[in-house]
């Protein structure tokens, strides 16, 4: 196994100043986010340009070749519901640190998103889902073979489905957490890889619970054999728990300051 | 499921100033790291006299009394390598809130111990270890169902036997880890309860890294079915991560206050 992969989700449109940044193609506020995640030690970024509708072909395009350029050629994560926009950001995309990730097909009415991610040979983040919340890991696991039938029969390799359980927000949902863990145990027992928006599970949650909730919750996914996440790298105690983590699950190897690597 | 069961391990004759109040019979020392433990969210409180060839049962008997008097009848570990003093402890025992532990029993030299436990109805502490570490799960298990056959064969009911699946320090041992978490998932699928000392995972480890250590290890180790453990109930972290663990869990009910409770 490897190490597990942070991706940092702070290049996001819903934030005033990168939706500014984005709307005025000014680099500044983009290039301190990304290199904060960075420092912080996140491995991909994920661009998210939100529906993007007009232009979103140019923005993508722009901002792939802006933090690639700027970052060593930084592993992106393309997040968009405008599929042209995602394939434009492949085609400026520079693969040297890794392929780009197409952020993201269901098994519903965004299955395409598989067909982009194969003809571009990209990984496609994919949600087991359909319509609304799965009643239960039958459910998820159905969703997930179809993807995984759709990536197969374009060529992909099954390791280029980086598969989502949905984790779900506690505040509601409290009871049907265990299920989430299980989930992502079944698709480590398949071998697959694996990603999803973990801080949902904190969603609602008083400010200076999240990272205690989110930081606990990422050290039982990784045990259970979770490989990566869309996350806050920013948030410190979050990071620890990743890199501790790494350690017990022997994928990194530990040093006493394991912590500052 | 039940709330996991914080046991707090800091009344312990390896601290010079308990030592002392124990050979001198003077409470404040103990009653003041008894409060300082309960009031962090200890369930149980472990009594550790050490080898107490000497006065054992005396001590430990005042020991006992003098912790149920003050805390409203506190459930308390007996931990002594002393046979007659675990003996001597119970006899003044009140079960009020919950059955004396025995720590511990092992499937080699200290067997015994689970005899005490039996003729007392008490709940034995057993380690799955014989003499040194176990070279796999196989072994653990086999060790495991030892000890619950010696039980069994005297009556104890399976659930007042704590299995101790002997947490490994990492320093030495980095690729054991996640046997023990499996260990931890097999003794959960057999319905039986758990227990250990857990922070020995970070021993010998920078003190600024061991309650990150242990807090990510004490999450992944209850996702997997800990129920128990033996641990300082006053490293905040440890205890934020083993509160939101209860909740990601279903074992308490989510409340936005919920590490104040």
């Amino acid at each position: 196994m490897g190490k597990f992969i942070a991706i940092g989700e702070r290049i996001h449109c819903i934030s005033p100043a990168i939706k500014a940044a984005m709307d005025s193609k000014d680099p500044a506020p983009i290039l301190k986010r990304a290199k904060e995640q960075l420092d912080a030690g996140a491995t991909y970024l994920d661009l998210n340009i939100g529906p993007a509708e007009k232009g979103g072909e140019e923005l993508m395009a722009w901002g792939v070749k802006l933090l690639q350029e700027n970052f060593d050629n930084v592993p992106l994560a393309l997040d968009t519901a405008n599929k042209k926009a995602i394939e434009a950001g492949i085609k400026v995309y520079n693969r040297a640190k890794g392929k780009p990730l197409v952020n993201s097909a269901d098994a519903g009415d965004r299955i395409s998103y598989i067909d982009v991610a194969a003809a571009n040979d990209a990984i496609a983040i994919a949600l087991c889902a359909k319509s609304g919340i799965p009643s239960d890991n039958e459910e998820r696991q159905g969703y997930c073979l179809e993807m995984l039938e759709r990536g197969a029969g374009l060529g992909m390799e099954a390791e280029d489905l980086w598969f989502d359980p949905l984790f779900l927000v506690i505040k509601g949902q409290q009871d049907k957490q265990i299920q989430t863990l299980q989930f992502i145990s079944w698709l480590s027992e398949q071998g697959f890889n694996s990603t999803g928006g973990l801080s949902n599970v904190s969603n609602m949650m008083p400010k200076a619970v999240r990272p205690i909730m989110d930081s606990t919750m990422v050290a039982m996914a990784i045990s259970h054999g979770l490989t990566s996440a869309i996350v806050n790298p920013c948030d410190l105690r979050l990071m620890e728990a990743i890199k501790s983590a790494d350690i017990i699950m022997n994928q990194t190897l530990f040093a006493d300051s394991y912590l500052e690597l």
